[in-house]
């Protein structure tokens, strides 16, 4: 009997989507391992003898509840209408709109699924620059001080302890100076933690939004910085902190002074006057319980064209390639249709990034935003990796659930980061093991996503949390881990040398005997990786199963032959934490080329 | 055990909304009968201490597969991190966003549900008005001849049989003669299929957006029609035709004649040249597969805009309430999204309605529509009352997956049709039986959402589908049936004099020894209504189950007392197809309730 209640489709999300312009994506969710097949039906709704087909699925993930099952179909008429019939060794189960039923509709043009037309003008595609780009995220105030004239008054030495108030001068022409770092390491984009006028040493509440602080330059050297990056084929991307303002942004200054009289009044959300905190708690609206960030009223038109102006003014004025949107998900839907209208505009391949932590499909429909901050991702990796309390079963079903759970496009430009300025330092939550370190961001570097390594990390910085987590930037080279910062390196050349490691061509390959080692294929059309990770102090010898021709692997990064295991297998010898990437050149032509064609 | 395969919550759509401005609207799916209890565990995500709660949750509706469980909160802070316990005898099951834990969770921060924050902007408010209204849909074109002289030279007598491509005359005079007929029967809002000028009989082949129909009257009419409306309290909805034109509309014309060399060439698509029909298929895109219907390019921001200022030309020219979207689901959302934004402008209390037959919540989100036309509704009416394909507890399963489906704003204003010109009549579907017929209107009548009647249903009017379903108007009262008309009158009365009958408190009362009769009760704070139907020829005694004192309700059209049954019961003796409408002045204060507070 197949379990109907965990039977799930829907039209829209991630269930059924346009792809590109002429391919919509199928999805349907079973319990795991209830199902043996399942059949896509699918045809036009007006006239069902002019347009119909029936699709095998691929089952394309699973997670530790449900197996997710995914078809791709290029509809002639661009309508589709569908519906599933799945298969398990007693029975065949009809899933339509309207229900489950024994036996296969007759009437198409009611109660089956519709994905009623693929208007081109409805695809969701973000940029494309996004899906091949390695972010390098800078936190300017601790990246490097270029130009001393420029820091605050109470600017500290270089390298002293950080705390939530002090300041170490860096600022633009620190930057400036040090691209040659970031292009030996390789990255080809750069976000950087906001930069405009403000009082901290975060820059999160914003006192002039139109100005670079003063303490990091000017407008004029923003503008140098980010053509020296272009030059480098280096994108920017910049902190939009549209959510709040700083206490010192002046129509809160206003506020402060004229109170309820102040013309700024509907700039803001006052629960109750005088402006004051009672309690711990700010008596108007804030971010977090935060008195020195006044929420921004966004519903007021004033306030929406002046941020949206800021959205375009960047844009035009730097030549940016798009914003990182702070605490994006408090701010309303409708500002963030009309920002990426404008930012659109200014700019078609800008790429919008929010910072959201939870589940974000809301924003990821093509409306708002390109992409979000992919702190699921974080987890899952850290939960292996660091806090070692998962394992290579689980870690592979939390993948597959987040995999599953939008649509490819935005999968793959996720911002799929290992650590921030608001979290623990990657290398401190692996307990100073570089090991360990090393094996969460050989996966990373390997996922599809837009992976981003937080200033440091590649030179074994390591830190808890704020404040620890923004040390100044080390540039002492006797004092950084250049073996480290070569496996960065290395790995983020691997990753653009080849299609196969950023796309969408994954499987994972249960390793039984060692919940501890993690076994993943990648795959294009033209080459195919197998890389195996042994998460463990316990050297390891196993027989991982492949497909292909034994002979045909070689060792990714020596080119040394690979030995053969059992048959079928290829031997894999690792020590602990160590890891093994090996490259064949067969392309999606194996058993597992249906889950790359039907994931493409 | 709990079954986790069919525990269901996601941020947004149906599951997590704001219902005002102050109150989110959480709900979870269980298996049906799986679960005993579920606490909704919620808090403030940056300083728990400051705002946390435990809320029962309300098991509201139920299907065949699922029970629904429902709770109402009102955010301190207006953001809501938030959990699920479910209890059933033997374990408690804690569901968070990360997944299903034996423990509750100890860090509120992170892995909870998170509803960020309620913006009032955000809120999905449809005109308040459409909760209120009860709608008569009219096919110009058969509904009454005023001005003979403006006829279709190849006009048919009245009453003739309607063929595809005949003409009877019909015309906005002859609605401006007959109004006393609605005031009588006592609607409040009309909707008119397509009056702008066109070439078929039903106006669904647009050639000039900006101009009534010549063989309707003018736009100066309309304007008058439209008054003549208001000042009866009856607002106009007419019939937008967006997605496609018609033959004749001038930059089609142009295109025929100029091929690619036309100025218009963009505001069609093309599939090939020169333009034709191959095989039974246009070269160009069209409405199903129909020539004399070019599909618009909406992704034209020419054509975007002649629409845009069509959809704002009416509501200014002549103070339209409202528009009906013909094929809404074929045009692309960010046309809708920006027609939304010029309409509500023009008129913040417009109601938009789109025409989608299936699941249309990625319509229905607060960027698009208020409302769709509720045909499955129409079909689980259908199905129990005319067809008779099923029975009273399937029934009341099918009304909860739809109630379940949608926030509850959308069910306030589901265009709730039983019939129109693209169905069989509902005499027709019920075999002519009148009987079965007053049933269904009778549900109609009595549960939320904005019904609608079709014209001439309400005297008796019959007719299978296109063209026989468009019959012309029956003026002769010695042929209309006045007793239909009578009830309908009286049903509709009831309901605008009963907010309890037009709002959220539902239950049903399971007959479980009468198959074919439903039960249910009705209800505000106020007072509440038990509505028995025997939906058969059979006639039954039952005695239905209250919790109030059986001596407080009386029958809600005669104010007869009713009569006891068994303890506890109301004995409801009813013939072949009867029904009892049984009121009480008791409000929500009984058992059920909870449910009514959790569902408000």
């Amino acid at each position: 009997m197949i379990q109907l209640e965990a039977v799930y489709h829907r039209m829209g999300q991630n269930w059924s989507y346009a792809y590109d312009e002429d391919t919509l994506h199928i999805r349907l969710r079973t319990k795991r391992g209830d199902v043996a097949s399942v059949d896509l039906v699918c045809g036009d709704k007006y006239d069902w003898s002019k347009a119909n087909d029936k699709v095998a699925m691929e089952r394309w993930c699973s997670d530790a509840l449900f197996d997710y099952w995914q078809a791709a179909v290029k509809p002639k008429y661009r309508r589709l209408v569908y519906y599933f019939a799945l298969h398990d060794e007693e029975e065949t189960v009809y899933f339509l709109e309207k229900g489950f039923f024994e036996q296969p509709p007759t009437v198409m043009y009611e109660g089956l699924f519709d994905f009623p037309y693929l208007n081109p003008q409805d695809v969701h595609m973000p940029p494309a620059w996004a899906k091949e780009a390695v972010f390098y995220q800078i936190f300017p105030e601790r990246f490097a001080n270029g130009d001393p004239s420029i820091s605050p008054d109470n600017v500290l030495p270089w390298g002293g302890v950080p705390t939530p108030t002090n300041f170490f001068g860096g600022d633009l022409q620190g930057v400036i100076d040090h691209l040659d770092h970031l292009s030996e390491l390789g990255v080809n984009a750069v976000y950087f933690n906001p930069l405009f006028a403000a009082t901290t040493n975060h820059k999160y509440d914003t006192s002039d939004y139109m100005r670079v602080d003063p303490q990091f330059g000017t407008n004029e050297k923003l503008k140098e910085l980010v053509d020296a990056c272009h030059a480098r084929g280096i994108r920017v991307l910049l902190d939009g902190v549209f959510n709040h303002c700083g206490r010192t942004f002046a129509p809160f200054l206003d506020l402060l002074e004229h109170g309820p009289d102040s013309r700024y009044v509907d700039w803001f959300r006052v629960r109750q006057w005088p402006l004051g905190v009672v309690d711990g708690v700010p008596t108007y609206e804030t971010f977090s319980f935060e008195p020195i960030m006044p929420k921004l009223n966004t519903a007021n038109p004033e306030v929406k064209d002046y941020l949206l102006n800021v959205g375009r003014y960047w844009i035009e004025e730097v030549g940016l390639d798009g914003w990182r949107l702070d605490v994006a998900n408090e701010v309303d839907h409708e500002f963030w249709r009309e920002f990426r209208r404008v930012v659109k505009q200014a700019n078609p391949s800008a790429y919008i990034l929010g910072e959201i932590m939870h589940d974000a499909m809301p924003w990821l429909q093509g409306d708002q935003f390109d992409a979000v901050m992919n702190y699921p991702f974080t987890n899952i990796l850290l939960n292996f990796f660091a806090h070692r309390t998962t394992d290579a079963p689980r870690f592979a079903q939390a993948i597959g659930a987040q995999l599953a759970s939008y649509p490819q496009q935005i999968m793959e430009v996720a911002f799929n980061l290992l650590g921030s300025h608001d979290t623990d330092r990657l290398l401190t939550l692996c307990q100073g093991d570089k090991r360990r370190m090393k094996l969460a961001t050989l996966f990373q570097m390997t996922f599809q996503g837009t992976p981003c390594v937080y200033y440091g990390d590649e030179i074994g910085m390591d830190g808890a949390h704020d404040p620890l987590n923004r040390r100044c930037m080390e540039w002492d080279s006797t004092k950084q881990d250049r073996d480290l910062f070569g496996f960065f390196r290395s790995l983020i050349a691997l990753r653009k040398a080849h299609p196969a490691l950023r796309g969408s061509g994954l499987a994972f390959v249960p390793i039984e005997t060692q919940p501890q080692v993690l076994a993943y294929e990648r795959w294009d059309a033209d080459e195919r990786f197998l890389i195996v990770l042994n998460n463990q102090e316990q050297p390891v010898s196993i027989d991982v199963p492949v497909a292909q021709q034994v002979s045909e692997w070689r060792d990714a990064i020596t080119g040394a032959a690979v030995t053969a295991g059992a048959t079928g297998t290829l031997l894999a010898e690792l020590p602990a934490y160590g890891y093994a990437i090996m490259q064949s050149p067969t392309g999606a032509s194996s058993a597992l080329a249906v889950e790359a064609s039907a994931a493409e």
